[in-house]
């Protein structure tokens, strides 16, 4: 399936580097960690990282009721992953290497209980697989305290750059290195919090979020 | 030197977690990768992925002549980076460690050819240093193609998070793991371009980034 290809979406520049495909962006948004959402306050941008969950074509945000950003309205969802720095023989051609994906839209309070709990299950699970049911879930307190918006993914662009440099050929003889330095992004040893009984095993599901 | 506290870089919420001086600024940035552009397009934000680089109090931004979203007006350069799982007793508390800094501004073109040089310089040393003196510098047609922007440092904040999760009192004693998973960014062994010569090694440069 085909993502959208609006006029606001379709890639202005590099359009090779374009995925127009639905898995492609699935694929970006379920591998990041964090997401930068993009809102208009008072004529101007602002741009915040935070969390997020997907549940088949509808992105979940979250947050306190106190947050400012946190309203409908128009939005931008990005998120990246930088996976390798490109060098070239000549500085133009300096690159990175990496997965992007943008999605534009109108951020939709949350209000049907049913949906914002699966909005809230589906962040959690995002950040930390297998939390949700294991932890404590929400009370009534703090579901009253929490924002769930929802943004359609109707609307989105994937970019992805790969591979060596893009040097011009008469540079290609210069004596000088050019490749990719590979950037990843690792989970350490979970660090047990101090009221965690000395010995006590983090469970299977923190283990492998470690390993993946 | 306190970071200047207008009414849009006041933290509305978790001040706790708010650093006000101009260092931490510089720390966030410095240590980046890629930042998160917002720009104002039609009314609606839109949020892109690209690399920068800081001289003093200037942040400079740079790409194809041909990009849209590079012209002068409102701009918020948001760099994030993403430090830590944080598993708590309650899905409520869940959250992220994460060092972030929001730049609000005006974007504005340079236009003086020293200061444009400069500005490139500090994008590419930013992304891989030792790069510019040892690639091949600009020619007249890459930078009659290049458009570079300067965005002021006047107006930012910056938010960490560190340590453990912040259950409630009541939840101390459950029997569920809590802690943190540590999420490191790190450089791979460099890979060479297919015409590099074989044998040829990675200058120091490009090696200590691996390193780094």
């Amino acid at each position: 399936m085909t993502l959208s290809t609006t006029p606001r979406t379709t890639l202005g520049r590099l359009r090779e580097r374009g995925a127009t495909d639905r898995a492609a962006l699935y694929d970006v948004l379920d591998a990041g960690l964090v997401c930068h959402v993009g809102i208009v306050r008072e004529g101007a941008p602002v741009v915040l990282p935070t969390g997020y969950g997907r549940l088949d074509d509808t992105l979940y945000l979250h947050g306190s009721t106190g947050a400012r950003w946190l309203r409908e309205g128009p939005v931008c969802v990005t998120v990246t992953h930088t996976d390798g720095l490109v060098y070239a023989r000549s500085v133009f051609h300096f690159s990175m290497n990496y997965r992007s994906a943008v999605v534009l839209g109108e951020a939709r309070r949350v209000t049907d209980a049913a949906e914002r709990t699966a909005g809230l299950r589906a962040v959690v699970e995002h950040l930390a697989p297998g939390s949700w049911g294991y932890a404590r879930t929400p009370n009534r307190r703090e579901l009253a305290a929490t924002v769930v918006l929802a943004v359609d993914l109707a609307e989105a662009s994937v970019k992805i750059r790969t591979g060596p440099p893009s040097d011009d050929a008469e540079d290609l003889t210069d004596a000088v290195w050019a490749g990719v330095v590979p950037v990843t992004s690792i989970f350490g040893t979970p660090e047990p919090d101090v009221h965690v009984p000395a010995g006590a095993v983090p469970p299977p599901h923190v283990v492998l979020r470690g390993r993946s």
